[in-house]
């Protein structure tokens, strides 16, 4: 246990900066297991992968290394930071990436990353994710506290995301995310919604909350509470983001 | 030995789907070896899947489980499924996607899985594979028998796959897949096909069987009995699917 | 330590070659850490494969199996090789995949992969990958000297790569590479390149070398010494191959 790094990156999969990055942590720690959850985050959205890592992190135990490389301040004043929390841990830019995490952690740390023996010799100006987080990240799996690499922080970066609002039987919401099934996930927790409410989007409307896909007709607009807790736009075995002909901005439920 | 777990889908490779089961399966079984074989199958194509795992899984060593998640009736009344086969085991929907291990399986156990124990505790309706397969697979590479799993399953679903016909000197066979290379894989077995036949494609034409792609000029379509044993349609460093312009859906072979 | 296998190939990523690999090494030898690079190398693209070796592999321990399959030429002439070099192997095609590591490796050696008995029972004229190579880097990273695998080669096959030509105070140089974030990657040595250089690419001059993205404006075109220590052209949080329309061929420095 303990010897297990995720790694969420905007690198694409075609490139060798994952490879470098793999190479890297096994260099520091040869019994780490390594494990891509996707490198596919749009180039730069640090929003994305906050909403990627909030909804993977937790199914992993104890002791688990997040490794998180979304970053377009490379090399300027951001600092690297490493984070304890939840019994797992996350590594990344200070760029508001890991704002989801610190919402709801008890026993929440952060260190911001100085410590030069625990980074490579030399550190390109462009890939903190070789030189600085890899090293960090595999050091921690070996069960160095993150004590050892810096000093705490006081304040860090945070994004906003957006939240839903409610008026008298109406709640307005926005996608957050919509995935490869063409699911457009909505920022409304599901169990907000009672399974009579109905509805709007884009023009579209959806006469009831169905508890599974195939509770609709095939090729048919739905909603449901999806696996990752919110609110979900489907089509039964179709997308609907395809349906829709784009990804909606919003969508209001009344209740 | 028997700690290897095999990951295919359709989840694509953007989202933390795929990130979310190997935690979970980390969590149950911290030595699980986990492999990706892909997440690009097309969008609920049971057929594809199968074909894939017939093609790969003879490969991997007695013990292997192999973890196939196409699932477009997840959270309908389809039955999830753990299978014993050839010394390996295989865990999905009973959707027909393990038809063709079914097919010259020797000592072959199929369970409905059943047994609450081994699901997470709570369960999306839109994500067994999170919380039934993964869990099922994990507990599998760590040694439980899949008797503990629930009971066995008399009928399991199957796939109709077509079958080459033969007429005289004529079999006439359809297209199977269609790769990264654009080889076009038929549904004829290469040792049924004597190496002076003549192939016709789509009005094309090809007048031998090759031994193997460099037997071509460079940019020639050619047939030759491609990795999987099956005949290929091919080209020279090229594409088959390009050079035809399409996938053709029928092959012709005069012996 | 030594059991590490990356896999670098141009098999995509949505069939089932890959996984099939994966099977074979594991069924050697079990202990074995597979990791992916990657398998999205332009089909039979030689020289982009050589470009990506040469900058990961560096960064994985001594030890290091790295098996290559980038073979338009499979099931013709040309030799399946074992190297030992820089204290790692490389397993692949003779086909001038490894010329970049010949070329700074102290204690090169060369093998002729040619003893069936490391070799799976029957060869397809169409995947080495699976029936040579694996199963070589399987044995290999569970220590075979690579002397078992057959006789020295002499003259392994070497490509040309293009060399930046000086002129005065000009350096003409070439693009080598572009990555999934647009950045141009040239052959011209970083080092070679002092700050207050002028940079003229596909029409666009840059005025004079950047330390870090972010000391250009946010959609600016800007020069740097990038990862791999090459000069690059880049956007700050934007894409070169973008503002530029197009992926330059060439670029002048004036020094």
């Amino acid at each position: 246990m303990g010897n297990i790094v995720t790694i969420l990156t905007d690198f694409g999969t075609k490139d060798h900066y994952t490879g470098s990055m793999k190479g890297v942590i096994y260099g520091i720690n040869p019994e780490a297991i390594i494990t891509d959850i996707t490198h596919e985050v749009p180039s730069h959205d640090i929003i994305s992968a906050s909403f990627l890592l909030k909804n993977f992190h937790g199914y992993f135990p104890p002791g688990t290394v997040h490794l998180v490389v979304v970053d377009p301040g490379v090399g300027s004043g951001r600092l690297p930071i490493a984070v304890s929390a939840c019994g797992q841990y996350f590594v990344g830019p200070d760029n508001g990436v890991f704002s989801l995490i610190y919402e709801n952690a008890r026993e929440l740390k952060i260190i911001a990353i100085e410590n030069e023996a625990y980074m490579r010799s030399e550190i390109s100006s462009t890939f903190h994710g070789r030189d600085v987080f890899a090293p960090a990240a595999a050091h921690i799996s070996r069960g160095l506290p993150i004590d050892e690499l810096g000093a705490p922080l006081g304040s860090p970066v945070m994004l906003d995301f957006p939240e839903p609002s409610v008026n008298g039987n109406e709640i307005s919401g926005e996608i957050l995310y919509t995935d490869t099934f063409g699911n457009m996930i909505t920022n409304i927790r599901g169990s907000n919604v009672p399974p009579n409410s109905r509805i709007i989007i884009d023009g579209h409307r959806i006469e009831h909350i169905s508890a599974s896909y195939s509770e609709a007709a095939e090729g048919e607009l739905l909603a449901l509470t999806g696996s990752s807790g919110f609110l979900e736009i489907s089509v039964n075995r179709g997308s609907a983001r395809e349906l829709i002909g784009k990804v909606a901005k919003s969508v209001k439920v009344i209740t």
